[in-house]
């Protein structure tokens, strides 16, 4: 008896297709031989489709990537300054858009310093967090205007929307995270200027704490967090944390652990309500699209923690063991050692079938 | 004719009054023998001034203040989760309402890297740029709410508000800089998501950027600023971003070159109508307070940017070279070496009137 698990597949822009291709090689090679299919569709959405097309994300597409079980996205985005993309915004229609549509309250990112990865600090330690980002609400929500656009009385608001709803079930799920982990939860805000939003955060926390007792809670402004980031990132097990501060948290994240060629994420619905997504978080690159110069090393991990979503354990960690002999083989000084894009998805494909 | 400046000091909480007395032993030292002369008043202003009286900051405060030339802050802020402080928030209170009530809408941070000074990254490269942190708009307002606050029902805003004029008259300030410096210019927002806002500041830089066609000028999104902070912070030269971008940037900035307890900062009313405030970008730390382990650098470095404001370019360059040549002498494993606040503020005074 197959289990059959419908995945739609955006490879998207730049770079976003030549790293999916070694991801698929990776997930087909994991699953092999056990009772696992997948059933694959592919959108071909981005910049390119709206520079065809002049769509981003229709209806339609929403419709029928609703009907897959999951989604495995490459990135998207045009070449910066694109003319042509001036009154487009990509990311906000289609990357933002998924998010809000398939509900991924939870934006999973882990940040773990592989042996060998290189890194911007002289002493990093051991260093293996997971942030948990919140991914539908905060200063995300879109709900910003502006008067008096272009004279010299303009005003422009953005307003960051927070609910008790929105906010408890991603918190819920973090300490859920944390009790399976190393029991230590930071949540990371900016209470003492965010008043009114970061009272909501921290109060949620304090009562959801109680629940989790083996928890360890601490609570770090977003500055300060950043500070321990560079200077002593094996403090964090868990960070759990609104959309913004959870998108630069993760980028800075993914520079000390080797950098976002590395950094892979989820954007999961845990209700199962919504197909949930995984991409790696790097963007498009348009500027070394096509040369196959980019590291598949985050869109691989990204097809980790599809199979761990997916309740395939053994599978992701079949993945992410041969991720970590690969990455520990590489030479220090020239990470990418020279192989192109499709040699690295080889040599790791290689490991999970040696 | 000797010139008088009314110099406003504010200790503060913690560590603050130690490191005040340090910078203020440097600022007699750098000026002794000119024609200026600093007729100085103490404002016991802080978390301890609030649990004696329950005032923060009165209109009487403001107004006193306000008739002085410049301010020197310490730090302030009372012990984390101290249950007395429950309701006041000090920070907010106290420290940004000097800011907004003073018209504070540059708040200049310097980054660089001293020979010498310990910091985490392996390979940093000569680091030297400053941040031009907008001081009196976007999320820092306080324009935000709650409503059906402590039920399950809870929604909680908060506003950034960005003005045309708000933008403008910081971004202009920082070509200013920019022109003087390496003439490279860095905006740091996140335009892509927060569309509105960004929309206004990246137009604001486009037509400023005009007047200045010898300034180069570029632009990164907050999350990849991060990035290149900690893998290459050599590209910087004057960054110009929004009041929290600029919060959560500083502190790294800050880490990454050698701590906070080196990184200086000044509240800078470029019109003159209000008095100017400089301050160490560290807080008042109160786990270490009256012990003299608190090293006084930030704020003697915050007496060289108050003497620059001031016109005083010679001095201000002299404290920065005996301060540069202390952290010279510093050993890279035991930066502070085991000296005293005193003691490190003695050394650097000693060095100024060699
Ligand atoms: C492309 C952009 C909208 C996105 C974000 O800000 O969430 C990206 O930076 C990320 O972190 O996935
Ligand atoms: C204390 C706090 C309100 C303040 C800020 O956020 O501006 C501090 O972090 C700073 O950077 O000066």
């Amino acid at each position: 008896m197959s289990r059959v698990v419908k995945l739609a597949v955006i490879p998207g822009d730049g770079i976003g297709p030549e790293v999916i291709a070694e991801a698929e090689k990776v997930l087909a090679a994991a699953t092999a031989g056990s009772d696992i299919r997948f059933d694959k569709t592919r959108f071909e959405l981005g910049a390119a489709r709206y520079l065809a097309t002049g769509d981003t994300l229709t209806d339609d597409d929403l419709d029928a990537i609703k009907a897959h079980d999951a989604i495995l996205l490459g990135a998207v985005g045009g070449v910066p300054g694109d003319p042509r993309l001036k009154d487009a915004n990509i990311e906000r229609g289609l990357l933002l858009r998924l998010r809000f549509e398939l509900d991924h309250y939870v934006n999973l990112r882990p940040a773990r310093l592989y042996p060998g990865a290189p890194g911007p600090l002289a002493d990093p330690g051991a260093v293996d967090f997971v942030v948990v980002r919140e991914g539908t609400e905060g200063p995300y929500v879109g709900n910003g205007g502006s008067i008096r656009r272009g004279t010299a009385h303009e005003v422009a608001n953005e307003t960051s929307v927070n609910t008790a709803f929105g906010v408890e079930r991603v918190v819920r799920y973090a300490f859920d995270l944390a009790r399976r982990r190393d029991r230590r939860l930071t949540l990371v805000h900016k209470t003492n200027v965010l008043v009114n939003a970061g009272s909501l955060w921290q109060r949620v926390v304090g009562e959801v704490a109680t629940q989790y007792p083996e928890v360890a809670v601490d609570y770090l402004h977003v500055d300060a967090a950043t500070i321990f980031l560079v200077t002593n990132p094996g403090r964090f097990d868990v960070i759990v944390t609104d959309n913004l501060f959870g998108d630069i948290l993760t980028d800075l994240a993914g520079a000390v652990t080797g950098g976002i060629g590395l950094a892979a994420s989820g954007n999961i619905n845990p209700d199962g309500a919504f197909p949930s997504m995984f991409e790696p978080v790097h963007g498009s690159a348009p500027d070394i699209a096509g040369q196959q110069k980019a590291d598949p090393t985050a869109a691989i991990l990204s097809i980790a923690l599809l199979l761990d979503h997916l309740g395939l354990a053994s599978e992701a960690g079949r993945v992410t063991r041969a991720v970590e002999a690969d990455i520990g083989a590489r030479s220090a000084a020239a990470p990418a050692a020279g192989r192109t894009t499709a040699q690295i998805g080889d040599a790791i494909t290689a490991r999970l079938q040696a």
